[in-house]
């Protein structure tokens, strides 16, 4: 058995600051830290965890970061085994982890809190330094994400580390409107924010399929909810639990579109009369608040009056996408007071509703955020506009002096790979922008909409996805190391489900479920290989609606299916070294790869005889066989230095194609890779790209 | 694609009430209910669900009946992906379903509560009837095991089944003193409850460790909870979800032994002066009630007053179990107690404290129960006795004209199998209880004891096994076919995830944390082979405490380890017939069986590298390595139709023995059948035997 300590010193190396380094040093290998900080030097050695581990809290202590070292502990305790002290010292001395910190920071965390931290881990003990409790929650996470083990017990390398957020705004927006989604899965992915460091809730808490949050000033808001809302005091709870971590809740109460919810109760702020029924469908739905009756502005000011005393945080999003013209030109009242004041367009008419809205929000000290299709001349500069329609649009904001937060990209329904979401930078390299245009660009958000998730299956369109897009906003624009990013993603995912959130289980368990039995083994398999179609093919081909049970096998299946990046990874050895013995190699487990493959069809075939849920899987995995039969073919002439016929080479391709069409709502994520296979087969030079 | 109709007409026989019948035959093949109802006749046929299903109730309907509706149709939409409408008819004639109910039943739930139901499935509908509420529950749990999946759809067949329990009180004990389970869990046990029909929560609310409600007229009864009770509110929730599932809430407090938690705020009451703490290990600790003064009685009459109100069940259950004599006989002031009113023993003082007690809750018009320590010549007859220590004094109790539940060889923390657990019947054939005795005997209680269990692991100590329990206290007596148990013990196993609990899930989120990664497949397939050491071994071997982080493998693994029962399965195929060649496909079976686990070992060698609390399973799998080369060398033998050396049995047998001894908290769950294999290798007759 290696002792600790000869282990770390095989493998840390003490290297200089890392943003000045290149991202994939040796230091870096050996942490599994999401985001990296801005600053790590790894030294030779390890402090090992032991009973006697210690925290102290010797200067600035208020409740939310005792109740931080609390949950460290737990957490901690829970990942080692050991039985940890909860008996916070005010004696630095005493600690095994100091927490030294200078001040509670905001009462209200605001944009501008100060997230800085540094942690020094050495012989002795570890000392977390921070000018802010919120600092200090960034650094326990760190420090809690530094923890590893050996073969004998738990530890934590020798670092230096300084770190700071490269964004203010690193958010992540969860609609609850088109699903209802309970405290509990909210609070869960909180704790999972946390743990990657983002700091902003965006709760889009109403839509035209559900409003969300009860309204005491305005109880038949209510109606709109399906019996499915928010009752203040879990409002609260919530914002408490968030503040708790760190993070600040912004409210969105779309308008003047995306509002039907508002109008089942109270149809006579609407532009069209009503009466108004919550849509079950996501078609686009023609229904607006009518920006020209002063009884409109009355009802929002009251509203915003209540909940402006429920939400602290500064800012409040007014939501102001997709509102479609027609709804207010088809209307004589309106048109004739758009001609009165001679608006050219729609888009003059809701430049007049947004700039009234900010007024309000600015009577009740809240600053306001909206799409970027409230980007119009008349808009005050103050207003934060959040991107979803294009990077343009953010840049544009910038240089007419608005700040913004890029979501453009970072949509979560879209089902892109964790690598797409992590190059979508909201200040990428190259970008025309001046200092005072970079400025503004305050972050982004990851945006996880509601129409296709549920709260069983939230937590695995979220996570660990997510990660990524925090990494990217909290890290030095310089870490890009994809691979390197995809070893740590895989860490952290597992850390992930230890705070709380399910995207692990909760695939596994709605197998289990539509399999009706508990030995899903084949259905592991194939969710290796299979990943979900786009979010465009499964809104045209199942037209899901808001009662539709999402229990699919595409509702369980993740993007980033495993095996698809082992089969390029593997692809990528095999091409570089072909000859060789390592070549031979790779063959090999190619070979045991595509027979894995095969085997699957055959199983799902007798679990789908009696679980008809399980449909797509059964001819995904058909599909399967298909390509990995291709496979095998491409693979014998490699192995037999022939060089396939065109006419092979052709048909095999066309194989690929069919094979590549959704099954239901699930694609083989291996295609790609299979065609690189084939076109090597026939002895073509594009094999060793993508 | 076969029809529907087809398949159900090739499975399905119409066959005579089942109660009459052998336990094996063809049409109960077909189903998967647990309990198996008292009567079950299947026809040719089956009803397909489709979206046009819907739930009539036309004749009485009351809250609790239409929750439990609702709760029935989204468990079948999220089980079946089919939109289902949640409108409730009031025609018969709109119902696919109809649930025909006669009357609310009893406002509150007693012993006696009518639990019977029939539920007929026909070509055309399904008929529910019930002389109450309850019974409507119970039949809805049956209907919902009925439905199962062919490759097109989901389907119920054509059943009738009259059904009624066998046993009154069919009950789960659930410790929440060791380690607090917090409401959520209480709440998803008994959905699982209530999806086996069993009827009683017992909710062990106090003992050494920790008092877990908070009283008002009481306060610093608080003081001895840790921080971890529930409020009066949360009572009040827990006992209204559990009427909502026609489950009864028992409290137990127990005295006047294992009370120190009573104690911590109100030292005064116990038998010697405090002051006390709350103890955090198990040790058998001496402090109990003073029952020689007026003051302890005036202050448990307080208590009863107000906790009384709270819980609305007729029985309160008083504890009274392993009471050390030397508490009281060391107190002088007691011993003169003792002597003055001529009591021979401290028994004899138990029955004087049992005896004001069962005044003190006749008063509050409660009857009481207690552990079977309180069977004395002087408790009155009114008294229940739980059984813990042995069957006999469950029927000893009987006849000296004690109502009785058992509990004895119903400890879910001893780790037994499910079908150890499933024969311990609290009438079993052949007992010389007359017609009055037997009507004593009111049922059994699985037990739940906390000192092993958290909110993270208590699922999967509980569940599946309980649902043989389940099954034992409500079918008929004739229902003891183990193989088929196990074979619907499966399919239900599945089903209670989807009512919340989480004992396939919550393992498998454990393995993950410790290993540190979500590529668990080696401990699954260990999982598979070992199982937890018994309670006897797991506390000398590791003394843990109520802060011992519960997270080892022994606390992953479950009983019933699947491939220990598959490969005595496989022994009893080959033994039966050796020549044929059937045989020798088990043979090979087996081999691939060898061969697989003697892979688990590298695999988790390289795990635990890095994640030192797999150290168990580590040293498990390399005996189970040693295990299967055992095998694989008898295997040969029986293959080639040799016979081994005596020395060489001698010597197998010995490895066997040594591979058996518990690894940390895992023990093999294959060695029995293996040492059948080295006898058959040995040319062994015993080798047919186990």
């Amino acid at each position: 058995m290696r002792s600790p300590v000869s282990l770390s010193l095989a493998l840390a190396v003490a290297v200089a600051p890392l943003a000045a380094q290149a991202s994939d040093s040796s230091a870096r290998a050996v942490l599994t830290l999401m985001p990296m900080p801005a600053s790590v030097r790894v030294d030779a050695g390890r402090l090992l965890l032991s009973p006697f581990f210690r925290v102290a809290v010797p200067r600035y202590r208020d409740a939310r970061l005792l109740r931080a070292v609390d949950r460290a502990l737990s957490h901690l305790a829970g990942r080692t085994g050991l039985v940890l002290s909860h008996d916070i010292a005010r004696d630095s001395l005493l600690g095994t982890l100091v927490v030294d910190v200078r001040a509670a920071g905001q009462t209200v965390q605001s944009v501008d809190e100060n997230e800085s931290y540094t942690l020094d881990v050495t012989g002795g003990r570890v000392v977390l330094r921070a000018p802010t409790v919120v600092g200090a929650l960034r650094g326990l996470e760190t420090f809690q994400q530094l923890v590893s083990g050996d073969s004998d017990a738990f530890g934590v390398p020798f670092v230096h580390i300084a770190d700071q957020p490269r964004f203010r705004w690193r958010g992540l927006l969860i609609d609850v409107s088109r699903h209802f989604e309970p405290v509990e899965v909210i609070e869960r992915n909180l704790d999972a924010m946390a743990a990657v460091k983002l700091n902003v809730l965006h709760w889009h808490l109403s839509d035209d399929q559900g409003f969300r949050v009860e309204s005491r000033r305005f109880p038949k808001l209510g109606r709109g909810s399906d019996g499915e809302s928010y009752t203040r005091g879990q409002v609260k709870e919530v914002i408490a639990y968030a503040r708790d971590r760190g993070i600040r809740v912004v409210p969105e109460f779309d308008m003047p579109g995306h509002a039907i919810s508002w109008f089942v109760g109270y149809p006579a702020y609407a532009s069209a009369p009503g009466p108004y029924t919550l849509p079950t469908d996501y078609h686009f739905t023609a229904a607006a608040f009518d920006p020209t009756r002063a009884s409109v502005y009355h009802f929002i000011d009251g509203f915003v009056a209540e909940m402006s005393a429920l939400f602290p945080d500064r800012y409040w999003h007014v939501g102001g996408d997709e509102v479609d013209a027609r709804i207010w030109t088809s209307n004589p009242a309106i048109r004739r007071f758009m001609r009165h004041h001679k608006m050219a367009d729609a888009g003059a008419l809701q430049a007049y509703f947004d700039q009234r809205l900010s007024r309000i929000l600015a009577a009740h000290h809240k600053r306001m955020i909206g799409w970027d299709e409230v980007l119009h001349p008349d808009l005050p500069r103050s207003v934060l506009v959040q991107s979803w329609r294009g990077y343009e649009s953010l840049g544009e904001g910038a240089r007419e002096g608005y700040s913004g937060i890029l979501s453009a990209g970072l949509y979560l329904d879209a089902m892109s790979s964790a690598a797409q979401l992590y190059m979508v930078d909201p200040l990428p390299a190259g970008n025309d922008l001046d200092s005072a245009q970079v400025a503004r660009i305050l972050g982004g958000e990851a945006c996880m909409w509601g129409e296709l998730v549920t709260p069983e299956t939230i937590d695995s369109r979220i996570w660990p996805r997510t990660a990524a897009i925090a990494e990217r906003l909290w890290s030095p624009r310089e870490v890009v190391d994809i691979d390197d990013m995809y070893r740590r993603l895989a860490a952290v995912s597992v850390e992930l489900e230890d705070v709380g959130v399910q995207h692990l289980s909760g695939p596994a368990a709605l197998w289990r479920r539509i399999a009706g039995t508990d030995q899903i083994a084949p259905l592991r398999a194939l969710a290796g290989v299979v990943e979900p179609v786009s979010l465009g093919q499964r809104m045209r081909l199942r037209r899901p609606t808001t009662v539709t049970p999402l229990i699919a096998p595409g509702d369980i299946v993740t993007p980033d299916a495993r095996d698809g990046r082992a089969l390029s990874a593997l692809l990528d050895t095999l091409f570089r070294d072909p000859g060789a013995a390592r070549g031979a190699a790779v063959r090999d487990t190619l070979a045991a790869m595509f027979a894995r493959w095969r085997s699957i069809a055959p199983a799902l075939a007798a679990m789908t005889t009696h679980a008809p849920l399980l449909i797509d899987a059964d001819s995904a995995a058909v599909a399967l066989a298909a390509a990995s039969a291709v496979g095998e073919e491409a693979l014998s002439y490699l192995s037999d230095g022939r060089t396939a016929a065109p006419a092979w080479t052709t048909d095999r391709l066309a194989q690929l194609d069919s094979a590549a069409a959704p099954r239901g709502l699930l694609r083989l994520a291996i295609v790609p890779p299979l065609r690189r296979l084939v076109l090597a087969a026939g002895g073509t030079a594009a094999a060793s790209g993508q």
